[in-house]
């Protein structure tokens, strides 16, 4: 390990207003403050030089990625430094005896992807962007397969993290499963760079299944999808993904791809089998329970082409919602509630949009009760859409749900804090100031000050 | 909340000689001291009363419940009061639609599954002892499902407990998922009540899969029965249960059971579908994996009566071992490596016990990495079977391994600690120190002092 700050490496500083800039603004919308430089870290000997010397300076530092956070996460509140770590990109080692991978935190998801499809294996964590490793651990990323693997913290089987006194630690063994010590690498997973540094990542990873089918059932009602897939999650049947889009997402993807979905709220699903014909029987058990739910389409997919069009709908609301709302911003809400209250969930949404005057779209990872709203906003609806967004919290609260099922807390989500967890966060606040005594990680991001 | 200790609590303190020395033995064997006393406490309200008692007259606490550990996490080092939960026995409600029961800390694993069975969910993790849901959550268990459905901290939503400040926090929400605020609920799970005092978990449950077969396999060699696990484990096969046993262990189940088992290692096996038919495909592609090791005797199991019995062997192991070494008592080794590290992990348990002069049985959850070696030992092998966990949890370390896959820390596996670890010790105690700076829970576990 490294025991010093290198000569000079204040000088590795860069302040040129154009890469300062860069930070000043992210996917919220919400306003940054320009940092004080950026330093590229290309090692984890530099992440320790780099919090060394910020420690000595009295500088706070913000570990940042592909900055893909939806919640406001990498922006600067004073004079911090962008810690940079998404030139540290390397795949150190893919062991398929061992279903482990270990990653630098700049790996993104997709080239992680692309060099395991010569071993026939994934690492299913899939939050939709192109994140990288040690961002999607900083949040605790899922997505839609979630509800079949588990999220980060299941499938980050260790890392390595720099602490505020400089010190490089090992959290967590690269094993299926330990009890041994403190669990203090899933403390930070989703600490969002507030508590250390990560500088490596071991994973877990998974078999591709032997056959994948996938099915879109379409519903009379919201109500009727929601029972569909809470019978789908009692069932067994082997589902790997459960997504929800109601009706006014599908009207926006046929206006946008033109495919003339059935009208109605769908449920986008994936299930997996060990052959091509337990797969079709799976589907079947998968009709059939959407049938006693009153289903009025289905459209299966079997074959990879005939998947990959299937999905390709779900992948494109975003981009659709987008182009039906030219010149808007989007707020995307991220709450999760148990099974029993995502219809109610919807249901409010919708009611609070027509009360404010806004228009939203709802999807979700049903199977996992995590509800997004998409609210677009331009300057002068920006506090409806957060008077939105503070409905669905409210409500989300109310029934026992989180404010955040994935994207973190962040600047955005942090009013919403203390109604969540109580004197809970007293218990947090005692955490990071006993690891970061002095706020030099990512000040003011989940907790204050 | 309760804002007071009440008048009297110190009366609560039962202080009987037979009440104390009850304390003094675990399953560990190791020596343990007559603890000041024991609190019996029936609610949330005597959890917070007995701390903030402890609390002002610095008596430290250890909370107990069945007190099946294995690793002596609830034996007295000094002075401390027994603060005992397992009259907080109530289940407080199961809710089907939502896949969650909350529960206090004293309901056992089997209470909970008996009431379970009318609406078809289950409560996946297992650990063998018929312990408390709190004691599970403490030590983190797992068990033969882990594999499938993962341990305490995935089947653990939220869960309520009391600070050395005698305050009552809930940690965790009751949803699939969360990304809000730092993630004290695993860190407390596994802590063996050195944090906090548990009252209250809410579990996730799962559905009861449509139809489920077992297989023994029967292999010519260990490194044979391992390999076809680990196929098992890479080719989707949707596997709940991957077991291992050892040929020291079929023949002392023979000896004891009779049943005549094929010698040679074998894995025990269960498999999930959706029906009769597709489990039958399930278990020949079971098979077809297990002949390209040279699998030399299979038993199928697929009606509830053949897979109680194929189970029962497996299940018998302990009593036959037991049998086998009349006047012995057992230390339990619980290393997890790396899926590639299992077979040299049997191996090298066999050749140091053949050093040392001990007899022994290796059997695991395989699925996991998770090796358990049986060592009988009389007063004067005691020492000898110290060494041999000492070489065991030596070779897993070198490997990259666990000292603990699921018993935990406690006193037993305190001394590999470091070695595990590394600095991150530090931030264990430091963690230790922010939430409970006076030492009062369970002082001398998991940490020194």
């Amino acid at each position: 390990m490294t025991t010093a700050i290198p000569a000079g490496f204040a000088g590795r500083l860069d302040t040129r207003t154009s890469e300062r800039e860069a930070f000043l603004r992210d996917e919220t919308g919400l306003p940054g403050r320009t940092p004080r430089g950026v330093i590229r870290a290309r090692s984890a000997d530099d992440v320790v030089a780099c919090v060394r010397w910020a420690g000595t300076a009295g500088i706070p530092v913000i570990p940042v990625g592909a900055r893909t956070s939806l919640e406001g996460h990498l922006l600067a509140r004073g004079d911090e430094v962008m810690l940079d770590v998404s030139s540290m990109d390397d795949i150190v080692s893919i062991d398929p005896a061992d279903f482990v991978a270990v990653v630098q935190p700049g790996v993104t998801r997709k080239q992680l992807a692309a060099a395991l499809v010569p071993h026939g294996l994934q690492f299913p964590v899939d939050p939709g962007a192109d994140a990288t490793l040690g961002g999607m651990a900083a949040t605790n990323a899922s997505g839609t397969t979630t509800f079949r693997y588990g999220g980060m913290r299941r499938n980050v089987l260790a890392l390595t993290a720099v602490t505020a006194d400089g010190e490089i630690h090992r959290f967590g063994r690269a094993v299926a499963k330990s009890s041994s010590g403190y669990d203090l690498k899933d403390l930070l997973i989703g600490s969002a760079g507030t508590l250390a540094a990560i500088t490596e990542l071991t994973l877990r990873l998974h078999p591709v299944p032997e056959a994948q089918g996938s099915a879109r059932l379409s519903f009379p009602d919201v109500a009727a999808a929601v029972a569909a897939a809470t019978d789908l999650i009692g069932s067994a049947v082997p589902v790997s993904r459960l997504e929800f889009v109601d009706s006014a997402s599908i009207a926006a993807l046929n206006r946008f791809c033109g495919d003339g979905l059935p009208p109605g709220p769908a449920l986008f699903i994936d299930v997996e089998a060990t052959s091509a014909a337990a797969m079709a029987e799976v589907l079947d058990d998968v009709d059939a329970i959407a049938r006693v739910h009153g289903v009025v389409s289905v459209g299966r997919a079997q074959t990879a082409t005939e998947r990959t069009a299937l999905w390709d709908n779900r992948h494109r609301l975003f981009p659709a919602i987008k182009a039906a709302h030219p010149g808007h911003q989007f707020l995307v809400t991220d709450t999760a509630v148990p099974y029993s209250a995502i219809a109610g969930a919807v249901d409010h949404a919708h009611r609070t949009a027509a009360e404010l005057g806004l228009r939203v779209t709802t999807a979700g990872h049903v199977g996992d009760g995590n509800v997004h709203v998409v609210v677009p906003y331009s300057g002068g609806t920006l506090p409806r859409a957060l008077a939105f967004s503070d409905a669905m919290v409210e409500y989300a609260l109310s029934v026992g749900g989180t404010a955040s099922g994935e994207h973190g807390i962040g600047l955005a989500k942090k009013k919403y804090l203390a109604a969540e967890h109580g004197s809970a966060c007293d218990v947090m606040a005692a955490v990071k100031q006993a690891l970061d005594p002095r706020n030099l990680f990512n000040p003011g991001k989940i907790l204050d000050p």
